[in-house]
């Protein structure tokens, strides 16, 4: 079967970019579940880690190093999306005041960025008890933006 | 505030991983919707791909080269989530057949990855012609699988 480039180009847009705007965002709904796809992620992997982190899983230096390294892929892309007009609204736990305060939110959104960093540089070393300490600075800076921008 | 690492990990965990089992997942809906999340990810990035392939955004190789490593990233990560046992079942589009014939999935997932992996090389460098061409390469891929293993 010959599968025309444009006939492909033209279904995968057709699916994934109805219309182009802000930070690549159509509207509003689609920058949310962006973002909710992106903490599903990083949720899993990170979770990974906790459980080896508690002694639930057994540690596995190769695969920490990988579930650190989809962490730090994931906490580099969403914080544009946070931004995205009127994405505050509807089916979403973000509190208004994070566009508000645009500048704080991006600070602690690097904060956590740079501990994601530390984490995977960390994990790709075989040192657990270094890998427990990042995984709790990381956690940490979690929770800082939960508790600051997250509604409860 | 003093926030004890323990503390940080329960909350964190409860979260993500009220109990693990197959590749990390406790029951199919979590496998579900990880891939799920996983794939709003990669086709949010590849649309901003296809768009520039399309015209209709304008090319900037950083950005390019960032949305083809974040669906890099993404190939990567998801396939085993598709052989949680019962996850054919539910809110997917994943037809039984998949796990059936799990070497051929398999087979059909590595070629994806390939063609992302060399998708990520091209845009690295500043030659948007074999960028396109790649991309068509990928979005090939993407129609092989959905067209053998999603449901219409």
């Amino acid at each position: 079967m010959k599968i025309s480039l444009k006939g492909l180009i033209c279904a995968v847009v057709l699916v994934a970019v109805p219309g182009l705007a802000y930070a690549g965002f159509a509207k509003s709904e689609d920058a949310i579940r962006y973002r909710k796809a992106v903490m599903t992620v990083m949720a899993q992997h990170f979770g990974r880690i906790a459980a080896v982190v508690k002694g639930e899983m057994a540690y596995d230096q190769k695969e920490v190093a990988h579930d650190a390294m989809v962490v730090k892929a994931m906490s580099e892309v969403p914080w544009e999306a946070f931004m995205f007009p009127g994405s505050d609204m509807g089916d979403t736990t973000l509190k208004s005041s994070a566009m508000k305060e645009k500048d704080k939110f991006m600070s602690v959104a690097q904060k956590f960025e740079s501990a994601t960093q530390k984490l995977a540089e960390t994990a790709a070393k075989d040192d657990l008890a270094a890998v427990k300490a990042q995984f709790g600075e990381v956690a940490g800076n979690c929770k800082t933006c939960h508790s600051t921008f997250r509604k409860k």
